[in-house]
């Protein structure tokens, strides 16, 4: 059986490997050309967090290992006040960790394991035409155009899918697109001497700035990748900042420790692109013999470090489905559709109030106080009281629809018990067991 | 001044009349042939229910008068019950009434005057391509292609617009389409002996049936368009029934006395569309001289009757920024989307909800009874209590963001009063004065 894949991005040659392995001739087309060859700049953003879900979905094809090589740990959260003071928060329990991973570089082991596996990649292909009725694709190549047929056609197309674009013109297709008000901008920290951090080398930095912020993340080589989410208008903002001297002084007022460790400032700052965030959402997933999957079906802002990993993740369960149904995809497809929907929302939302959590909470004492009683609420029962970044972070068997539902409830409980008087708070003086009774 | 304006549908050809009125060199393009040449097919619905809104903007381009004559006013509801009782309900006071009116005649009049004005008219003139930044449209037209650039160019091309079309392709632009579960087919009461109408002329004949309906507007010609809201999956739907004997069958157990009148049933149901119903958003609304407006900006579910009515008021509130600004575009047309968007946010939710209360509120004796308690309620103060339906449809200087605010309040509080005792309810010995005032 013949499965075409567009898109060799992370999820396509991903999910390319998957098939592979059940023995399917597996085609991957991709509009760029190969990341391999030098000179390629990668996609959206340089590092990514990879965490247990996307670990599953690589350790169950046999890739975990070699990754793990070229991913740095990051335990959990230092956050940078204003004044330079640094206080840290550890992600989960000891030995919970997310990874800090070059996009590229997993993309071209990926697509190099897929290559050896026997799937067939065509690089600066660009999607013309999706006939979904009959599964045909008509690409657009330098050299000519042409036409292929495939039993079934997987979009791993990302966010501005070409697939979609097919699908969005077949009646009752819902679809949404929504930008939030801010942008992002890469910054770079360069190593220090003979490769030196010069951070924290195993933490993911912030620099919580309530209505914006700075998070910066570990690279192999000693540098750091910066991000800055700011608004695009208001006060301050990509367009309030308008001349070099306005961002310099910007900067060192309110990132000053960042500011010196960033001696291209100005440069990166001009040179580097202003990118929007978008959450896309649509449904069905499924039309005729054509599937979307990752981003091409749910793309979300990149707040909880999860967009890879959902992308990911489906790969893993569309795999699962394929051995529960005997590779009968006339009802794996509706399957799959059906069971991942959720969660693609789940996380979506989840993402989106994950960058007030980013921004604005991590600076709040009370927030921090809040993480500490909820830790010490997981560490007396361990398997009943798993805080939300947790669930979503380090427990690849709970959904995300279902840590989205955990959570919203953890929440109400804690909007209650943070009311209690501050000494007893603050002492962990608390009757544990009655907030655990309360989740029920 | 040149402005060009894509789709001569009846947002449009108003827009038209109003803009050269002010003095404006005005071209519309539209996709179809020129719907006053012999048998053209209207657009979706053959009748539509002109009210307040939609009045008041034709009334300031002095059509008013033009359009009552061929309008058929509806005072109120008549519902049917599955055993053919009727229960009537008035829309509002004494006066106050909507219109059944016809769609392709409606829009033929406004066409021809739009005209007889100096309006230029290109029919069968397609959008190719619009370039945002250089106000620029490619037509494909039978004959040849051509190009035309517009100092201001406006999209009141529907709810499937090209010019919003070219606007998703730009950065940071917000969109959705959500379909609901229902379709729609249209059916014909033909008129009785001598243009005799079969059912009371001067209602909105509804048959509730909780998960679906069927309505029928009244036509001048004695006939009844009828038209089937219906789920397209599950049971009843449009894919449960299949043969004529089921169709013929269905019809007859739950619409008995409807389908007494529709002698040509089984050929309509099958001849006549199966249409999706959509609500679609977006913004912005401009981009650089471009503006979207009507369906183009936001198509909603025809429950409210307000598609037209929220279009043709979209053209009036330009026209009054248009005074307000003295015709300074670069202010109105931010200014427009600023002001217009909650509005259009505001009727497509009412139009959602209304499909609940249409369907299956008002077969409801308990339901029937709120809306008398409020009828009460506005009796007694005309200005202080509006119910919601006489807000949106009545009365024009009630902006529809205001009207759902208010009405949400109203909601609260007859919810409180509805848990009285069912005798203090019927007999009406309410304590109207302590409702009204937790209005506030």
């Amino acid at each position: 059986m013949k499965i075409g894949i567009i898109g060799a991005g992370l999820v396509g040659s991903l999910l390319a490997i998957y098939l592979k392995k059940r023995g399917y001739a597996v085609s991957v087309y991709e509009r760029r050309p190969d990341m391999r060859r030098k000179g390629y700049e990668g996609g959206r953003s340089i590092n990514l967090a990879l965490s247990n879900r996307g670990i599953r979905a690589l350790h169950e094809v046999g890739m975990e290992d070699d990754l793990r090589k070229n991913a740095i740990p990051m335990h959990g959260r230092m956050m940078h006040s204003v004044e330079g003071e640094l206080t840290y928060q550890a992600y989960g329990k000891e030995g919970q960790y997310i990874n800090s991973i070059s996009r590229s570089g997993l993309n071209r082991v990926l697509v190099t394991e897929a290559e050896r596996l026997g799937v067939s990649f065509f690089f600066d292909h660009r999607v013309e035409r999706v006939d979904l009725e009959a599964t045909t694709v008509t690409f657009a190549h330098p050299s000519a155009n042409k036409s292929e047929s495939f039993d079934y056609l997987i979009g791993a197309d990302g966010a501005f899918s070409a697939v979609r674009g097919a699908m969005q013109l077949t009646d009752r297709f819902d679809f949404s697109q929504d930008y939030i008000e801010h942008g992002y901008k890469e910054l770079t920290i360069p190593a220090g001497a003979a490769g030196r951090f010069p951070l924290e080398k195993n933490a993911l930095h912030i620099w919580p700035r309530e209505s914006y912020m700075l998070i910066a993340l570990p690279n192999p080589d000693g540098s750091f990748t910066c991000t800055l989410f700011f608004p695009f208008e208001g006060n301050p903002s990509f367009e309030s900042l308008q001349t070099e001297a306005e961002v310099d002084r910007f900067f060192k007022s309110v990132f000053p420790d960042a500011a010196a460790l960033i001696p291209d400032l100005i440069d990166d700052y001009r040179s580097n692109p202003t990118s929007s965030l978008v959450t896309m959402k649509c449904y069905p997933w499924v039309r005729h013999h054509t599937l979307l999957i990752g981003d091409a079906a749910h793309a979300i802002v990149p707040f909880y470090g999860q967009g890879m990993n959902a992308g990911f993740e489906d790969c893993r369960v569309l795999n699962d489905l394929l051995d529960h149904h005997q590779d009968d995809w006339d009802r794996v497809l509706p399957a799959f559709q059906q069971l991942r929907k959720p969660d693609a929302d789940a996380i979506a939302q989840l993402a989106l109030d994950n960058f007030v959590e980013m921004r604005d909470l991590v600076g709040d004492a009370d927030f921090l106080l809040r993480k500490k009683i909820e830790a010490k609420l997981h560490a007396l029962y361990p398997d009943k009281w798993i805080p939300l970044y947790s669930m979503v972070t380090f427990h690849d068997t709970i959904r995300y629809s279902e840590a989205l539902r955990i959570g919203r409830q953890q929440k109400k409980i804690m909007d209650e018990v943070m009311k209690m008087p501050p000494e007893t708070l603050s002492s962990l003086s608390l009757d544990f067991e009655k907030i655990m009774q309360q989740l029920g």
